[in-house]
């Protein structure tokens, strides 16, 4: 499961099956463990294989195992997550899957097997994450401005947040650095730009806080 | 992999392996997930068989894959943790396991397997999960002193914690409820007993916080 983030939106992977069973459905990528490669490993190669996605933030999210969740036979899923910036990952469809494509989050097709319960555990362990570690860096581009950080989080949490709230508390985390350049490209007011201070970020993330937001 | 609380210390329940491979040696106890049930469903009753425990609370922790963490062929272990309240739950061995017993976190024997590394994992869920949910409620007995809740957050957190300061984190978190009963049997000053405000627990279960200690 890869949440991507563009210049607006929080977006999903997802792959069509170009196969029996749900032929034509829109899917996880994802495929059979080999007898000689780790989980983690086969999360990887499945993940470059149906959609060329590389060096990504890959976590385990939880495993699925309900009775008949595929017709064929009893299979049982380690689901990983993934989260990347849209702009430096470019998506093509590979291999097994006939197609590959992002979509909204809130535009999502009725998925195949289980994959809308196995989305809505990584949306809510998304969502929990935000609540206790920072979140960011691997989604959001290497500069950014406030703006931006904060859709970022009003899209994981789906729900608008207070400006001048949201830049006191993240400020206040100090795991922010601002950069002496401005954005570019933007007719009006043009923003600061901010970039992770990576020990602070990687201290955090160890040690947790409460972000109330 | 079960944590059990007894009146002063954290334990953890192995089981002696009675056959090949690692025959004699301690291990968390586990079986195969039959064709017919739930991976939760398959927790349970491996637990039930292993160690007569029934009704405790269960969570699936991660899922274990490395290649050859199994001499006899690819195994892969979705690991579950359960918290239990020694007082509550007696303890037998069955079935393929020779004996089963309580020890204590800091006394272990080296594990079967790579059941070192699972009990790592769980002992690390439950450190980080004292940080942002309330814990006690599955571990303590139904009524408890101030000292008793301590005394779990200092096995967990494996660091002595300041009483003052405890009390007062504790006491403002909301989810205690003050009884008119004190300790008994207790040759000198006893102590408040104390429950957990259910609504409230389960509401900060849900919502989280961060406790600073």
């Amino acid at each position: 499961m890869v949440f991507g983030l563009d210049d607006a939106d929080l977006k999903v992977m997802l792959i069509q099956r170009a196969g029996a069973p749900f032929e034509g459905r829109w899917a996880l990528p994802g495929g059979f463990v080999r007898p000689d490669e780790t989980l983690d490993e086969a999360a990887r190669r499945e993940l470059d294989e149906e959609t060329g996605l590389k060096r990504v933030f890959l976590e385990q999210l939880y495993t699925f195992g309900a009775i008949k969740r595929d017709p064929r036979e009893r299979v049982i899923s380690v689901a990983y997550y993934a989260l990347c910036n849209l702009r430096d990952h470019k998506v093509q469809a590979a291999t097994d899957a006939s197609a590959a494509a992002w979509f909204d989050l809130h535009k999502l097709p009725a998925l195949a097997f289980d994959h809308d319960e196995i989305l809505k555990t990584a949306v809510e362990r998304l969502r929990g994450k935000v609540r206790y570690v920072p979140i960011g860096f691997e989604l959001l581009p290497r500069k950014f401005t406030l703006t931006q950080l904060q859709r970022l989080y009003e899209k994981i949490l789906d729900r608008q947040l207070d400006k001048r709230n949201f830049r006191k508390k993240v400020l206040a985390m100090g795991i922010l650095e601002e950069t002496d350049e401005m954005q570019q490209g933007v007719a009006h007011r043009a923003a600061r730009l901010y970039r992770f201070d990576e020990p602070s970020y990687k201290r955090m993330v160890k040690q947790g806080f409460n972000f109330e937001l």
